[in-house]
């Protein structure tokens, strides 16, 4: 099938990029080195590919993308890494998955135990003002897990604030910085994992066991000036719907897509238009200015960059792998919700 | 059911507060002087209220929505106020539902003609820069159009850039400007409708026969200024996850709930949590100060309230009416995608 026609707004995945990414992240961390995050594409069938690339163990953010990994048989070693109280939907796929949750409090550790979770690991705050306990507190937690029952299977620190950081010695030296909490809270707390990293540091994080890089395979616009080894992979195909006519003097020579709000990230700004100007988007509206004039016609499709990756998946119910024009698989985004 | 008994994050609505929005706007706007935008929403539960409240036109953004609406039984007069060019989905309705599309250009026009649509109305730009033709040539493209063998119903123009001016002296001065320029144009396109306006206007637009209004049932924050009589009647409901014990001295009393960027529309920036301070949202998490710093605790419940309505109710799959704590009915978000 042509893109042509695929209904607009629709999320366009390049299978060259894909692969190239995937291959390239295997080959630098191979198996289970890595611990691919979902979050970033929640397709089960991508998780397939990165499985096809030696990957078995898998990163989650949500209940709903652990649930949904087992569903689809990728169940074998799943890290939700996030904090959750509802833990009883865990516990029910403990017979058919393992499943390891982030603890970083007794409230959390009390809510696995309860929940019927079986596996944890500490998570440690490594600098990110976000969830992860105190590294001096994380032998404590462990202790409570492990008198609650629960198997302790090491430490996650997840450096975030280092993601972006654009030189790659600067990243490598504050990555170490920030692994040096980890390592420690890792000896308080025994176990043989430490799971950390991200796609930004996956080649500086010497300390962790295992990297749990979401982006690398769709990357993200903001990691172009970082200098990593990945492709963009992602765009939203557009319909354009409005233009000014050629026979118009007085309005300026704006043209409209449907592309918007609704189906793209915005939290790092504007998505980009290759050779136009993005004035602003509306709920189904991207209005630019294509750098030549009338060039741009109604009727024509673009592929309009988001901003930001993740939350863009999230608003589409498939995305389209293409080669070309041509789509040459359609996937359910099948992790969406909660 | 209590709210505690929900997966968080989830869509809340106060039942008093969207009750109080609808009624306002229907005694003010009566049956068919008010065409309700379900773009807002995206929910034909709510639609449904509305419809109760005498309004039997509605608009929508997407074809999905205008399906939606017929597959719901409201598509007694429905008017897609966008430019397609997708349009035999439409005109697959014809026999079941009254559809209007937008028109702005000779090829909008062709596509409304071959995919079996009706009727238009020609959209005219009245000062914001995205759909519409020029005022100037409104009465050439509904030239075109009944050439076609279309019905032209009117004209509409949407005075977007104008919501939000918070003097209301001055919101009516520029929308009375912007109105004179549909006003011209509807002379030369002829019919019997001027669809305009919206939340920030309804008052203010004394030219338009209906007012497309479709933030008033929830409301924005954005709207704060403007001395508005509707409420806001929408929040994310969240969990805090993480929270700095109290015998920690070092780490600063941030505290993390479960809404982020996949549950929160971004473009009008981060949401509000009230008595505390936002940092900032991930994925899955908002970070936040609250004011009294060991107020609150692991597992505590906090309602969120997102900065921009309409994209924040695109990301989730259902929302929950309520009664103070009490849910008392669940609706599907049913006219999500495209």
């Amino acid at each position: 099938m042509d893109i042509r026609e695929l209904r607009t707004p629709a999320l366009l995945v390049d299978a060259a990029a894909l692969e190239h990414n995937l291959a390239t992240m295997a080959a630098a961390l191979p198996g289970a080195r890595l611990r691919p995050h979902v979050k970033a594409h929640k397709t089960t069938a991508l998780a397939r590919r990165q499985a096809g690339h030696g990957h078995r163990s898998f990163t989650c953010a949500t209940i709903r993308e652990v649930e949904g990994m087992v569903a689809a048989g990728l169940g074998e070693d799943l890290l939700l890494a996030n904090e959750v109280l509802d833990t009883r939907r865990l516990g029910a796929l403990a017979d058919r998955a393992r499943v390891t949750v982030a603890v970083d409090s007794a409230e959390t550790v009390d809510a696995a135990a309860a929940g019927g979770v079986r596996e944890v690991l500490v998570d440690v705050n490594v600098g990110l003002p976000r969830c992860g306990c105190d590294p001096s507190d994380a032998g404590r937690i462990a202790d409570l897990a492990r008198a609650r029952g629960l198997a302790v299977r090491g430490v996650m620190g997840y450096e975030g604030h280092l993601m972006l950081v654009p030189d790659r010695a600067e990243r490598a030296r504050l990555t170490a910085e920030s692994m040096a909490l980890l390592a420690r809270a890792a000896a308080d707390v025994g176990g043989d994992v430490v799971s950390a990293g991200g796609t930004g540091t996956y080649a500086e994080n010497t300390v962790a066991t295992e990297i749990q890089a979401g982006s690398y395979p769709l990357m993200d616009t903001a990691y172009g000036a970082t200098g990593l080894p990945f492709r963009p992979a992602l765009t939203v195909l557009a319909t354009v719907v409005s233009a000014a006519p050629p026979r118009s003097e007085v309005r300026p020579p704006w043209v409209v897509a449907d592309v918007g709000l609704k189906s793209l990230g915005m939290d790092h700004g504007n998505p980009t238009v290759p050779g136009a100007t993005v004035w602003f988007c509306s709920d189904e509206h991207t209005t630019f200015a294509p750098d030549e004039p009338r060039s741009v016609r109604v009727g024509d499709r673009v592929r309009v960059l988001p901003a930001h990756v993740d939350p863009t998946v999230a608003l589409h119910e498939r995305m389209h792998l293409v080669d070309g024009d041509e789509v040459v698989e359609t996937w359910p985004v099948d992790l969406r919700g909660w």
